[in-house]
């Protein structure tokens, strides 16, 4: 089977988020953090169903907070699994699916972006508990790679920054090479963008994508593109641009690109933040966008509304989560709905036997 | 004293040069490239001065391929001292002066562009011994720098690229704020302008700034831009252009951009090699330009006489010295011309003994 990572636009089963609970990443903030996850969950619950993994013991605090969910049918399940840290689009599988639309997920090892934040060992292994009790089948993969370092547009094309997935503190004894190769052999795709930056001010990361660019529809692009000549990312973001024009993607495709100028500054517990508007989250038929109680909220969202026409777009306030390090993106990992029944047990633990027949065949 | 890294294109006392004798960078090109290098010290002698530094025992053989120059009055004098290889952009000191115009010269450490050819111990020690023939006085900085690496306006600006500076074969050790307190501290620069890439195909440097854009003048930069986007540069080299096109140099001024779209592939001993034109020598009067016996040339040097319109623009075969990775850029290093005498003897011991205080006095 051959099997690939779909667009986050495909039709998603449902979306899986983390109770954030780790006192030494959020501080007096904690509080009010578990306030602004529990708004994003109901916000996307509106949209397809949530399920919210919560460490042993916390699973009533995140019921409490949740609560079932609002939405057309949907709701929010809490589940409790040992976890470190709250950052499912980097510590959770990525999902992929064959050509006849059975599911699989990937498990890449995690780090803690580079050994920032110790111990990661239960972000490490809580993709293979997800994909259990998800009844999932995994692929293992020995390389370290977050899912907010990479986007793809399920048509063969990987977006990423040399500076997050070429940093020494991920993959050191990988070549570009090889890091292509597994990205390939595991996500499906053909044709890797290489942009130079991540953020500036994205010290957690090392520059992960999600805070520079999504794709919008295959060959179109939303580009973090700040207006201010002042703002760190000013230029950085000019040589991003200019890399995605001069680009074509797998299918041979420019990319038409649309900026998203705005930035918004505000201060958190005594530290100053920006609130990306560019890490949002696609639910089906929402686009859930991080915003900041600030002047230029309005703006971004028509920029995105504009963008995605036939999506509701929603704006979730999302300070301290961007004083933890990043926005409704890196909080959140898509379950792609699949269009067969998941592989049985039997193929599952076949799968996980032998990871690279699994993904190259 | 204050001192500060004159352009390129301030008067010179004289240019120095490296005779080529290593067989293992060479092979079966060596004789070849030792007519081209005689035939750039020819070209810069019409211009100024040359010393041509032969490895002991390799001093006739150096006269008898380069004369002793037919220029006005200048020439060409040979000198024996041990040396590796033969670039000196890289190896030598780079030349300082002070608000008085005397002379000093630093001398980086070196470890042959990221230990990649060894022994690179006499290339090491060769800009102290360079300084000590010269008597000019030393400033030793313990951090790893090619001039090749550089490019500096004369006006506080100076322009480099993250891939080779930031590279862990150099300074692993340091990070990006002090690599830039050492270049502003050693070169009297206060504005360093990042580019992301050098040349893809520059693997022997690691990407040094001298294959992708020079200083025309204050405010004045010529990139190289291949026209082909099928060439490796070609997104890479936008991007750069890009991080230009939006920056300001240390005197606040946007950079004027010239482009040099030409690019010159060549075969050489079964090898295919480019040939950078924007790897060009600034000699008083004169630039002295890379050419390939290429259909490229002409319009190459076409472009270059009209960015410098007061100087003559000659161009020299460089083919072999581009098989061995680099251009007349790489294999020269131009002596600014003191206005005022050279510091005595003892002052330059004394400036010797104190690197620090001298370089920020």
């Amino acid at each position: 089977m051959t099997y690939r990572m779909p667009a986050e636009w495909t039709e998603h089963e449902g979306c899986l988020m983390a109770w954030p609970v780790r006192p030494d990443l959020w501080g007096d903030t904690l509080a009010e953090v578990k306030r602004e996850y529990a708004a994003v969950a109901r916000a996307i619950a509106e949209f397809e169903p949530v399920t919210m993994v919560a460490p042993p013991g916390h699973g009533d605090e995140a019921r409490a907070h949740c609560g079932t969910g609002t939405g057309t049918g949907t709701g929010i399940t809490v589940v409790e699994l040992p976890t470190d840290d709250s950052w499912f689009r980097d510590s959770a599988p990525i999902f992929v699916l064959d050509g006849d639309g059975r599911r699989a997920g990937v498990d890449f090892r995690f780090n803690a972006w580079g050994r920032k934040h110790s111990p990661w060992d239960a972000d490490d292994r809580i993709s293979g508990l997800l994909l259990e009790h998800l009844g999932t089948p995994a692929i293992r993969s020995e390389m370290i790679l977050e899912g907010g370092a990479i986007t793809v547009d399920g048509e063969g094309t990987l977006i990423t920054t040399e500076q997050c997935l070429l940093h020494p503190n991920r993959n050191p004894e990988m070549t570009r090479q090889e890091i292509e190769a597994e990205l390939k052999a595991r996500l499906g795709v053909t044709t890797i963008v290489w942009l130079p930056y991540g953020g500036a001010l994205d010290t957690e990361t090392d520059g992960h994508v999600d805070g520079v660019c999504a794709f919008v529809a295959p060959g179109k692009v939303v580009v973090q593109l700040p207006a201010d000549p002042d703002h760190p990312d000013y230029v950085r973001m000019r040589a991003n641009r200019a890399v995605l024009e001069h680009s074509t993607d797998a299918q041979g495709r420019p990319f038409e690109i649309v900026d998203l100028p705005q930035a918004a500054f505000v201060e958190v517990d005594g530290r100053e933040v920006e609130v990306g508007y560019l890490n949002f989250y696609l639910a089906n038929g929402g686009v859930v966008v991080p915003v900041a109680d600030h002047p230029e909220d309005a703006a971004a969202l028509a920029v995105l509304a504009a963008a995605y026409p036939d999506r509701k777009v929603v704006g979730v306030r999302a300070r301290v989560i961007a004083y933890g390090g990043g926005g409704i993106h890196c909080i959140t990992q898509q379950i792609p709905a699949a269009t067969q029944a998941t592989a049985t047990q039997a193929d599952a633990t076949q799968t996980t036997a032998t990871p690279s027949a699994a993904a190259r065949a």
